[in-house]
């Protein structure tokens, strides 16, 4: 079950010896008529990122990705699709993180809340640049995309899901 | 971060707090020649599954994928996709799991290693039943497979990714 990692106990300073495992992310990209959201970090890394957080326990990733998009553009969202997996230990630097990347519809206007300073809709060749890993995610997605509005109808999403 | 949970300090007793989240894993469906692996279980729940495990703290799905393919079958793969991601809180009656699926190739004959009393190679449409959520998402293979052995090679995998 992974690593382990020392948890310092408060009252007596004893090391106590813990599993340690990646933590589950999700990341959305939310299409609002053409452009995508991003947001402005509040936290560092400071700058500008697709929304997104940690899974909670006992939330699915769908779950997990309407949430934070709730919380951080007060935006509900349709999920059209699952774009990828990734799972780089230096995707983050702050600690190891697996994050499930969402497409997801949405309407009206974004506004920022939570760990979001600002909002902004902006057409997604002109995203960049991004922190974490979301410059390469957004790569992988104007590639699908591509390929989904190529396709004939009949196949909506006629492309390979992402790892790495 | 999720919900907490209380680790109790095994030197005075103190209940700490740490926060807890879903633990990332990995299945693999391993195709050789037509038929998949899938490996009867040493540990509870008893029965048959596809390989698969924990992810490492460090080490990417891809990478965790490969290793637990190694441990229980003693094959070599080479990932084709990722099927999808599966998450509902209740496919592990043990813990809160998050699963990457990946579709890999293999050969040679599987041999049984560390959790898996045996490995046998089954015609997918003949592997059930599995325990966890492994018949759906056998049932999701079946589908992804029958629309890639349709396409032209053109396209090399034209589908959807799944999630839950």
């Amino acid at each position: 079950m992974g690593m382990t990692r020392h948890i310092e106990c408060e009252r007596c300073g004893a090391l106590l010896t813990a599993y340690r495992n990646p933590v589950p992310t999700v990341d959305i990209i939310i299409e609002i008529q053409g452009e995508i959201v991003v947001v402005e970090r509040k936290n560092p890394p400071k700058g500008m990122a697709l929304p997104g957080g940690f899974v909670d326990y006992g939330e699915s990733v769908a779950d997990a990705a309407a949430r934070e998009a709730r919380e951080e553009t007060g935006l509900e969202i349709e999920i059209k699709y699952l774009l990828g997996v990734y799972s780089d230990p230096s995707r983050d630097r702050r600690l190891h993180t697996i994050t499930s990347v969402f497409v997801a519809s949405s309407s009206g206007e974004p506004v920022a809340g939570d760990d979001a300073k600002e909002v902004i809709l902006v057409r997604p060749e002109e995203a960049g640049p991004l922190c974490f890993d979301h410059n390469r995610i957004l790569q992988d997605y104007l590639e699908a995309k591509k390929d989904i509005d190529q396709q004939d109808s009949s196949y909506r999403y006629n492309r390979c899901c992402y790892f790495s």
